[in-house]
Formats: structure tokens, C-alpha cells, sequence
């Protein structure tokens, strides 16, 4: 199939992972992560993370968050995420399901929180019949395509940690925002306040895997079981955890996700100078949402692959990869051009 | 690492499936299982089980397991199964947790259930106040290394059904019980009665994957969505159901299967002649179960990787997998020679 | 304590339906609903919803709407409701935390859902992504005091049938709407496509209870299971079931509800002539929702036992019991002009 | 309906717990628990059990005990519990949905564990595929009529701490072995080692309504969100909180499961001298367990209620109330000797 722009899952793996999951097929290793391939990757995170981050490598994006979510959540506790957050949009359900809890929601102009817009949910407390606000849920970049600063990150942090709560982090792209950001990976998540974290490895290259990073030893000991029982423990674990290993060693993670927002970044300045485009976010990751024609969405879809995001109004996302070309870009561009003068 | 004995998920890949698995990893797909990979792998699978099967491609067996019972069940209903079974014993309690549902358990000799073994629980229908009995588990071949007989299958099938209940089996080793037997995989489950299947794949050679078969269409229309809220619904799915296009053309499936059978039977051939060893079990598929003392046991165990299976009677358990030689197994049976002779 | 206007569940009990239950303390029964008083609540409960009910008593509301709901519902679908709901806001995420579902709310002027508000959730259908909309969920009367005539009523049933979804009615204030609506128990119920009510009895004078109503012959099949296993199964039901006849002979449920009715009404018509006073809400059942300045709701609280329902627009709850007499109504009344005037 | 055997939930309400009722129906109190008879309900509970213990009012002794496993309890932890334990048998697999977790039995004669008979289950600590032991659940008295001593609990106390585990005790019929023990509740609870207690009213003679004593402050906080969600927080609390003033003022349950277990003994005394019949328990509270020939059991339950317990082996149930008499036995005893001799 054609590279697309419909979701950065569209994408295979980068040939380094690939490389090193073959690599990894030598003979017989113990299973479920007691194996040498799985402690040099959480050797790896550590080295990025710092030395407070307990590792847990998990299948899927839905499995980190709800694992995570899990660790710091009892059932009459909620989360405040926002309105667009792919806990609550995008996983049919699951994190109610598996944690019980409530999510309380909030619209936001660029799919990010603010302590301002979460106040609206932070009260009834030590009221019975209210949930318990517990966990506010962000998501890094966003599922608009913008990047919290660290500033914006901290001041969540010291606000949900004022209040009792804690701060969890949705980074299945988390490093396309690191790369946006030009930060280390541990400044925009622990030092900045973050409580556990999901660093997503599937949007960035791998066949399939996160990490859940706990940051607190406390918390972290209800992980191991409950990964095992959200059914997110790999019997082959090396599998999974020698692509972390790819990506972290060489800084392989940071090539490929400033390579994907940098495409992003040339197809939105290039489609914002077509006619009849209006680019709704900033482009500050691997994604470029966009308003066009209705007919010219169409036309488009006909031929590349790609979401509407909003058909209400006509909005559409186009996601780029590792693996996305300028001359895909080029393609595109032309493409959308050629539609919108029809 | 040396190859041992422990578990047939210490293996890695067969390379025939990783070779498919490189070759899956050429440009875009749809994500989640819309692309061409994925419709083979389910024609595979139907060429094997019936057109009436639905497959859905699953992370591990876990997940095939709390996913298939969820179709079947409602809250205030129960499952029978072995007390040894998996999904009692080694699932972190994910059934329970995931369904709502109380398991009943059943002590076997063999690991077998059978309609006498489960009546005890066939009772309290209608009663409000106990669980209503509706799903007897069987698991092929069985935690000990047995394998049910398509006979035994369709008395347990037709006892569940002439009760209102559903047969499940966990085929975590469902290939090396159809070696075994020499039949079909549609022989030993679809046409035995089974109602819902996880075919295991792990076990068989794949990387990760095991491919949830629900007969009844009516009862698959539910499992797309508890597969995706039970965060077992891969990305980048290509890569899961191709496996199972490489295991099932040229019955790849098969011949790992025989194989690694044949080893155990080899294994139990030979450590049945060592003075001092009790086989404890049929060798029916690729697992050997032995009392032996318990100094041999450490001895072995520091050259050797395997489990206790029950250390109060200084039970073990061998596995064998698709890559195990013979020359693996003559090396074993002289160390459990020389550790018994010592 | 002074009789207030917190709630109607401040109010005791109803003479008569406590001497319904010191009369069913004679001798023995079968425990759990099989004795004879609660055969007698049931066709009471009959004649007046009909015979295509189906009763269950259960201990209180949100007992009620938890049950209700999972005789809907599997745990990937979702239930549509009013932001301020009973279930959304009110019951510590029982919802939720027992039937696994996500409840998707909608803002409303006046507690009351349409077809046009309902709307915007009504997509995802077969996105396993999505949770899938199932139950459109109303309260009767509302949680603002206002109540669904049966037009109302019948429109949103349509539109969910129409869409393959159920309309479940809490109908914790059901007798007050009924008397609003000068109509009988069916006709705004079952009559009108309501699929599952919850007809509660605790705000209408009872000690405790509610009966949770099942309009469909199938769908009731799970429902005594699911009340055992949600712990709302009575051992000695005839004293939660003898309380349901004693409200439906003789209408008593309507002589208390209309009396509830006409204090708030009265109470409405009064302090709407009291400068500084706004009623923010229609006075159709026995609630009153009024906006009066900070200092004076203050005072007022210092005497009499209210709620302030909506902080930060200074806006107040004042509900009428079968209690409430005519002079409680003019004694707060003058209270709160001595209030306004200081 | 005569009175007869069945169960002590079969009988009605004592007069003097009716009475209080009536007494608390006057004017208006605060719901949920914010009112003076539930702290005069909560102070009477604390002079019995001490100032340790947190006192929460349920509506029934299914909602006592999952409520208080839940305090105790993650989800990938376990229960151990008695295989004829209530919570395991006759609770439509309550504790299960609603904790999440696996509930571990053990056969025992007598209904009573001991460390011998648990220690089968405590193992697999911090395995991740096993659940994590946390839990041993009594119950006082046992669900075949015996009763644990002070040194029994103790013993029980000493080993769950000892491996980092809780004693939870259903307290369905606590007053009963009380009564037997001639101990103080807090005797034979707290100052015993148990960690939390449902101390059962409903069988005591109340009309519903069991209290929940968690004895650690910190385990306690969980409790009023747990009780809310979990659908057992009565609005009018009122009515039930003063059936416990009525019951521990005056020792009136102590005057009630007294008599009841002395009945019980007058029962067990005469037909134990009826040929035919075997006593299989000893009556140590208010049930007498016994066998007698399928045709007297049928002869029998013809005039009298009562339930077969265990139908393979003609063993029957037999349960006084406060308000069997002296009469009622006399005419028992005379049926079965009739129902023998025919």
C-alpha cells in the first residue's frame, strides 16, 4: 500500500528494530521478562529515565494507560482528561472497565489541560457521592498534534499534586514531543512532575510495544501483577523489550520522531499556502489537522489514506512517520492542490 | 541460553514465521487488522476450522482466554474447569477479574475433565443465590501433557449443551493436541462441539499471538469490542495475523507440533528406563511430568532450565518445543542418569 | 429537627405505610421474596404498570439504576445522559464501577434530554474504538424539578429504538411526575416506550425501596441474578414490599406526591414575588430552584436545612415532602423575606 | 405461616427493635448517616467493640462482606474462605464481580479453617501469574453451626499477620457465638485479631441491616466511598442505624441469639435421641445440622419449613430464632418422631 497520512500505525518498523528483533531469535531465553534482552532494555529506559523509573513493558497503548491508570487509582476515585483524550475516546471503554473509575471530561481549544480548565472538576471532595478527582490524564503530543512545554507540564503537576492527585502522562508520542521540544526524555515526564508515564514505542517505529514508566517505588508494586492481569505480560518478552533497546541506544527514538514532525512541519507550511486549506492547530508534532472542501476530502481519500478527524467540519488529520519521504509530502501537496482547484 | 526444558514459550521464533513476519514489514497498512495480511490469515484459518469460525487475532493466551469466556458468559454465571487449569492457576485471576464470573474448580488425575468430574457443580440453576453454571473449560492438550480425544470432546459438548452451557477449550497447545491425535484441527474442535477456541500460537513457534475462534455467530458479533476494550487488539496488526498465515499454509503448525511431541515422547521413552524416575503422566503431547529426588531435581536445575510442578511430591515438569533435537534430549536424559546415579 | 427542604428523603416515613409494616411483622415467612406480602406488591405493581412488567424491589436508587442498566447493557456500551444526572454525579460511579460502562453526558437548560441533544452521541456504531451507545438514560422528574410530558417521553423512545438503543427511566421522583402530569403510572412509562423504570419509593414516603420495573420479558430474565449479585436482594423482603402496597392502594403514592407537588408549588408562587428572589427552574414537581444572593442563602441555612446547588451562581434546592405542610411553606417563606430585606 | 426452621431471616422483627423504629419516625433528620441516632447507633457500637473500630451501617450481609473484602483487597489479591463459606456459596458470585478477586477454598468437617488447612493456598507469593493471598474470611458463627474460640481466632489472627495477610470475619450470626462463647463482641473480634467484621443484625432480629467494623483506621477511609458505590447506603439511614441502639443497649442481642442458641440445644438434645437420626455437627449456636431417611425429610417438609443442606447425604438444616419457643421445638420433635416412626 501507498505511504499514507492516516496514522503513524500505518507505518511498519524501522529497519534497526527489525534488525535487532531478529537478532534476539538466538536460542532459548526465560520467559515473561526474566531474560537478559529485557534487563538491558530497562537498563536503557533507566539510563534515559533516571534511576527512579520502574520499567513494565506492555503490548499496547490501550494496556499502558489502563495498567498505569490502575497503579494510582481505587474505584470511586476519577480521572479529568480531556474531552478529545484517547482514554476516553479511543479505547471502547477500558479504562472504566478495568479501573472501575469515572472520567470526567473537559473541552479544550487545543486538546491540552490546564489547571484552569481542570478546576471545573476539582471539588466534592470527601463527599461520598461524589467520585474522588485522583489522576489527571494528559496526553503528550496531544491528540491534536501540540506539544505541553515543560512549564505547562509543571504547573499540572504542581497543581494535581497540591490537591492530592497525581499527574499521569499518555505518551504513546511521547518522544515526537521531546523531539519538539528539543528536551531530554526524563525532562519533559519525571522532572517535570509526571507520575507515571506511558512511552509509546508502536507510533515511533516498533511492531508493537509501550513502556510503562512508574516513578514512585510505591506505586509500583501493584504493576507487575496487574500488567499480568490486564493481560499485557508477553511470554516472549524479548521480543518486546529489544526494541526498546533499538530505540534508545543511538538515539534512534529522537531520528525518527524529529524525522516524522519534520514532515509534518513541510506539509503544513506547504498546505498552508494552498487555497481553500485552513491548518486548525499548530503543527508542533507528527500531525497536521486541517480544514478543507467536503468534495476536495473526497477526492483526496480517493487516493491516499487518511482521517477525517471532525466531520462536522470538515476537518482532517494527516499523521507522518519515520518512513515518510519529502517526495510523499511533494505527492501530497500536488495532490491536494490538484483537488482543491477541481 | 542453553535450551531446556522449561517451558515451550523459552523458544523463540520458528524462522520460517519470522522470515514471514520480515516480509510483512514492506510499506503501509491499515492499522487494527483492515489490510490484506490480516484477510489472508483469516482465510488461513477458516481453510483449517470451517467457515463458520470467526478469528480474531489476539496478543497471548490470557487475553484469547478472557476474551473467549466473555462472549459466553454473564456476570452471575460460572465456568468448571480443571483445578489445575491455567486459567485458574496462572492468569493472575484475570478471568474473575475481567468477566465478573466464579470459576469452579474440579481436582482430575489427568487434567481431564469429564461429565461425572463436572456434575458436582451442575447445580443451583434457577437459585439466585449461586452462580448459574454455564461454560465447562477443558484445555487441549491439558496443563499435564494429556490430550482429550474427540470422543471425550463431544461427551463434554454434548453434556454442556444438553444443560444450556457452552464448551470452551484453551488451545494454548490446541496443535500438539491435533498431532497428537493425528486429526484436523476442525476434527478436535468445531466438529467435537466446541463453541469457542483460542488456538494457541506462542506455543507453536510464533513470536506472540493466539487466534480466538468463536463458532456461533451470533456470539462473535460481541468480541471485536471486548477484544479492543480488553487491550488485546494489536495496531500494527499485520504482524500478528501473518504469523498465522506462516504456521498454517504447508502445515508449518503441524510439523513443529509432531516434532516437539516426538521429543517428549523420546524424553518419556527414555527417563521411564532410569531407575529412580517416575513418569507420572501419559506423554501424549510435548510434556513430560516425572517424580524424582529432590537433590537430582537441584542438580539438574543448575545445569538445566525447568520447573517444579509440584514440590511436595518433587514432581517435575519437562516441555519440549519445535526446536528442540535429539541431541538436546540425550544430552538431558545423561545428566538425569548422572544426577540420579550420584 | 425542624422539617427543612434538603431533600424528601428527610421526610420519615408515611403513617400508613409504616403501619403496613409493623402489620407484616406477624410470624414467619420465606425469606428473600417468597412469602406472601411480596406476591401481593407484585400484582399491586401490576395493575397499575401492567402485566408485561416485571418487579424487583430493591433496597434504593441507586440500586436501582445499577441493575437497571446492566439488564441493558454490556460493559462496551455506553449510556447517554444528562450532565447533571442522578447516575452521572450522584452515586460515586456505581454505574460505572459495576456495569463497566462509559456514561456520555450532554449539558441541558433544564435537566431534560432530546432527541437533538442526544444526537451528538449517537455515532461510533461497529467502531470498535468507540464504546456504542445503548441507553439513552432520563430522570422523572428531573434533577431541576421540571418533568418529561409524555410526548416528550415517547420521542426519545422512539429515537433510541429507532437506533437499536433502549430508554431507561430513573424515576426516583416517578409519583410526582405521574401527579404533575395529572397521568397514570403506565402512561408515562411503559405506555410511553420507556424500556426499564426505576420507580422510586423512598422520596414518596417509604422507609426504603424502590421497584425496579422491566418492561420486556427477556431482559427481565437476568435481573433477579443481577440483584442478588449487586447485594440488593432483601432477605426479609415483605418488609421493603409490603411498603410498595401500601402506596398503590388507595393512590397513596398520588395523594403524597401531589401534596409534594402543591408545597413546591406554593413555595414557587410565593418567593417568585420576593424581590431578589429568581426561580431559576419551572416548579413542576416538588422542587424549587431559586438564585438568591450569597449573604441571605447564609442566614437562611442557619435556620433551615437546605442545598445549595450550583455554588458559583449562588443557586439553591428547596424540595417539599408529603410532609410539608402549609404553614412550614409560609414560615420559610417569611424567613426568606426577612432574609432578602436585611 | 407457622413458624418453623428454615432460617433465622424467616422470622420477623423483635418488638422492641420495631418499637425504635416507630420512635426514630418523627419529624426530619439529614440523610445518608448525618443525623443523631446514627451517632448515638455509631456510640453504641463503639462502647460494645471499642474505640478502634469504624463503624459502617449496610443494608445486608452480602453488601457487609464485599464491601469489607474490598478494603482489604486489590484485585490480582486472593481470598481464602471455607468451600461451604456463605461469601463462596450463596452470594451469586458477588465478592468475585465486584472485588475483582479469586476466592481459594478449602474443604473442612466442620466449617472451621485452621493454618493447617489454609497454608495449602499460601504460596505463589509474588509470582505475577498467581494471585497474591491477602485474605483469610471466617465465619462466626460457621455456616454449620460451630463456633470458633478466642485461642481458634487468635490462631488464624496470629498466622495471616505473620504472612502479611488480613482476617476478615462474616459476622452473619456473630451475636450467636457470643452468646455461645459467653464472650464480649470485642472479645471474639478485635481484641481477638480480627482486621474487619460484618456483625450481622438481620439474623439477630432486626428487620435489615448489618454493621460493617473496620478495626484500622487508615483500611477505614476506603469504607464510605466503597459503601456508596457499592449501592448500600441507605438514604434514610435513621431506620436502620437505631435498630443497632436497640440491639446493644440493654444486651438484647445478647437476650436474643441466647435464646435462639439454647433452642437450638433443646433441638439438637431431643433428637438426638430419636433413632434414625444422627446429629453431624455439634450445636454450638442456633442451628442443628442432621440426617435422617429421604422419606421423613419429605414427610417433614410438608408441615415444616426447613432446608435440605446437602441432599447426597439426607443432611438437613435446622435454625432457631429469638422467637422460637420452647412449644415449637416440643411440636418438631413430636413431627419427627412421628415422620421416623411412619
Amino acid at each position: 500500500m501507498k505511504r499514507g497520512f492516516a496514522s503513524d500505525n500505518n507505518a511498519g518498523v524501522h529497519p534497526a528494530i527489525l534488525a535487532a528483533m531478529v537478532r534476539a531469535n538466538s536460542g532459548h531465553t526465560r520467559g515473561y521478562g526474566d531474560d537478559d534482552y529485557t534487563r538491558e532494555a530497562e537498563g536503557a529506559v533507566k539510563a534515559h529515565f533516571g534511576e527512579s523509573c520502574h520499567p513494565f513493558f506492555v503490548f499496547n497503548g490501550t494496556g499502558g494507560n489502563v495498567i498505569g491508570l490502575q497503579t494510582l487509582l481505587r474505584s470511586y476515585e476519577a480521572v479529568i482528561c480531556s474531552e478529545n483524550s484517547h482514554i476516553h475516546v479511543d479505547e471502547c471503554g477500558a479504562p472504566e472497565r478495568f479501573t472501575g473509575c469515572k472520567l470526567l471530561t473537559v473541552p479544550t481549544p487545543d486538546g491540552k489541560l490546564t489547571p484552569e480548565l481542570v478546576e471545573r472538576h476539582m471539588h466534592g471532595f470527601g463527599d461520598v457521592h461524589h467520585v474522588q478527582p485522583k489522576v489527571i490524564s494528559i496526553t503528550q503530543a496531544t491528540e491534536v498534534g501540540t506539544v505541553y512545554t515543560v512549564p505547562e507540564i509543571r504547573a499540572l503537576a504542581d497543581y494535581a499534586h497540591g490537591h492530592g492527585c497525581y499527574l499521569y502522562m499518555d505518551g504513546a508520542r511521547f518522544a515526537n514531543a521531546a523531539a519538539s521540544l528539543g528536551a531530554s526524555l526524563r525532562e519533559i515526564s519525571v522532572d517535570a512532575g509526571i507520575d507515571v508515564l506511558t512511552f509509546g514505542g508502536t507510533k515511533n517505529g516498533l511492531m508493537f510495544g509501550e513502556a510503562l514508566l512508574v516513578f514512585h517505588e510505591e506505586l509500583a508494586k501493584s504493576a507487575p501483577y496487574l500488567r499480568k492481569q490486564a493481560m499485557q505480560l508477553a511470554s516472549k518478552m524479548r521480543f518486546l523489550s529489544t526494541q526498546f533497546t533499538a530505540i534508545l541506544e543511538n538515539d534512534l527514538w529522537l531520528q525518527s520522531a524529529r524525522h516524522a514532525n519534520g514532515m509534518a512541519k513541510l506539509l503544513g507550511d506547504q498546505v498552508r499556502q494552498i487555497p481553500g486549506v485552513t491548518v486548525t492547530q499548530d503543527v508542533q508534532a507528527n500531525a497536521v489537522f486541517a480544514v478543507l472542501p467536503a468534495e476536495a476530502i473526497e477526492t483526496l481519500q480517493s487516493e491516499f489514506s487518511f482521517y477525517t478527524w471532525e466531520a462536522t467540519r470538515n476537518e482532517v488529520r494527516w499523521v507522518c512517520s519515520f518512513d515518510t519521504t519529502e517526495d510523499d509530502v511533494a505527492e501530497f501537496v500536488a495532490a491536494i492542490r490538484r483537488a482543491l482547484a477541481s
